[in-house]
């Protein structure tokens, strides 16, 4: 988090302040963008648009694949996640590994307070079809969660064709990180990584990026969501602020000086393999 | 512009500082964003994003209609969207009319120093083949920017099937100054109305929008652009740093909220008009 820029909000009023065995929390009503969460100083969520994050990063890889019917979530200790998961009625088992607790009531739900990297360690291999990794900045607690150990566990955690879905920085802000990040999931992950952001006024510079990988086995083609949301009905489908098959595929259209930096990390991923093949 | 959430930057060398006739200008170079253009203490332009807007609010538009020839700026005195005109060999001719002066070294561009309103109603009927209005935030002297006469005269001075582009707020802050405006410049353009919207973390809630319309005769899709851009060569497509075909067509799917909203302005004008032609 840089210092040269600063954000600030008009408390209206504090709603609750207190203090986890790992974090602060925060949260207080805001005039223009109604509740805000605060985690260890940092705005994690408001009202007003939350919706476009959570949305976004259970249903890109959710309706990427066919029928998911087992999904682990990593974080998203505000619920926001779950509950957009939760929507899917193909979805038989959602396990969510948090390190803080929380109050859930959906059956199908199964509350881990665990180390994420542990957690994945310890589960069976090939169990998931979808694995979202809703984490909070690289700071603290979440900081091994952009790392390739943590990476690999979850590939293996993954069913072949098996989808990550994980907070991916901003493309204005952090494109080196995110040349990183590809870079490194592209050496875990052998089906696609694709990246995608959306618009959420609540993080800096206005937008959030996510990166969709797939493990080796049947093919997911993130541009093409093959599990249109549009079938779900009533409520389930009414509710949603953000997200449509139309935004999914938007979400993967990159501005110009995007697409250069992660086509060099294209071009220097196949001179790696010539050169190696090579040999 | 309001005063429930402030943002600053760090400001790391003031460049100028001096005051037009019309208002205040203020450069400085800040220190993750590159030099800033502040005029009456809005902040209007950094170098690292405006190329976003800039691209966005001359391609979409110029890109949407085959061989633009004539082409009317309203504003713009930083001269970044005139950058972007120049980019398209078709053009022969560029009016710029701005209320305060600037320095312009391209054969095609003629400057004229007038007010919008009075330049639009003394042009020829049917000159432009396309208009862009880059007006400043809708305060001061562009407030008459946004009202129905102004789009009247605008409508006048495009040839049949010629386009407008017209800046229209954030998608986040001003959904009901949208639907307003969607509404009346249905009301002016008997072509196609479209909105479309970039990310700009310049702009208060990351985002900025763009009413794109289209006069009665030849049909103009903004979806599909038929003039791509990808046919520019060397630097002239090089330097983009945001806007590509691809990233034409994304531009024009609207999150879920967004698109309710607009839903709500085209029933309501069914009605309207089957009300009228049921008298």
């Amino acid at each position: 988090m840089s210092v040269c820029e600063a954000r600030s909000l008009k408390v209206e009023n504090i709603l609750y302040r207190g203090k986890s065995e790992f974090q602060e929390i925060l949260v207080f009503e805001s005039s223009i963008y109604g509740k805000v969460l605060v985690l260890d100083g940092l705005v994690q969520l408001r009202e007003k648009d939350e919706s476009a994050y959570q949305e976004m990063i259970a249903h890109l890889p959710l309706c990427s694949i066919p029928s998911p019917k087992t999904v682990l979530v990593v974080g998203g200790v505000d619920g926001g996640v779950l509950r957009e998961v939760s929507r899917h009625p193909s979805v038989e088992h959602i396990d969510i590994c948090e390190i803080d607790k929380m109050v859930i009531d959906d059956p199908r739900v199964h509350l881990h307070i665990a180390d994420a990297t542990e957690f994945l360690r310890l589960a069976p291999e090939g169990k998931y079809d979808a694995v979202i990794v809703d984490s909070s900045d690289p700071v603290g607690p979440a900081q091994e969660l952009v790392e390739k150990p943590f990476f690999e566990t979850i590939a293996r955690a993954l069913r072949p064709g098996g989808v990550l879905c994980n907070m991916a920085e901003s493309m204005w802000l952090h494109t080196h990180l995110i040349q990183d990040l590809i870079s490194v999931c592209h050496q875990t992950f052998k089906g696609s990584v694709e990246y995608a952001w959306a618009s959420v006024p609540t993080y800096p510079s206005g937008v959030i990026g996510f990166l969709l990988c797939s493990t080796a086995g049947p093919p997911v083609d993130f541009k093409n969501p093959v599990n249109s949301i549009e079938k779900l009905e009533g409520a389930l489908l009414r509710e949603l602020k953000f997200y449509n098959s139309e935004m999914h595929s938007a979400a993967l259209v990159l501005p110009s000086f995007l697409r250069r930096e992660v086509s060099e990390v294209n071009l220097q991923r196949r001179q790696d393999k010539s050169a190696r093949s090579s040999y």
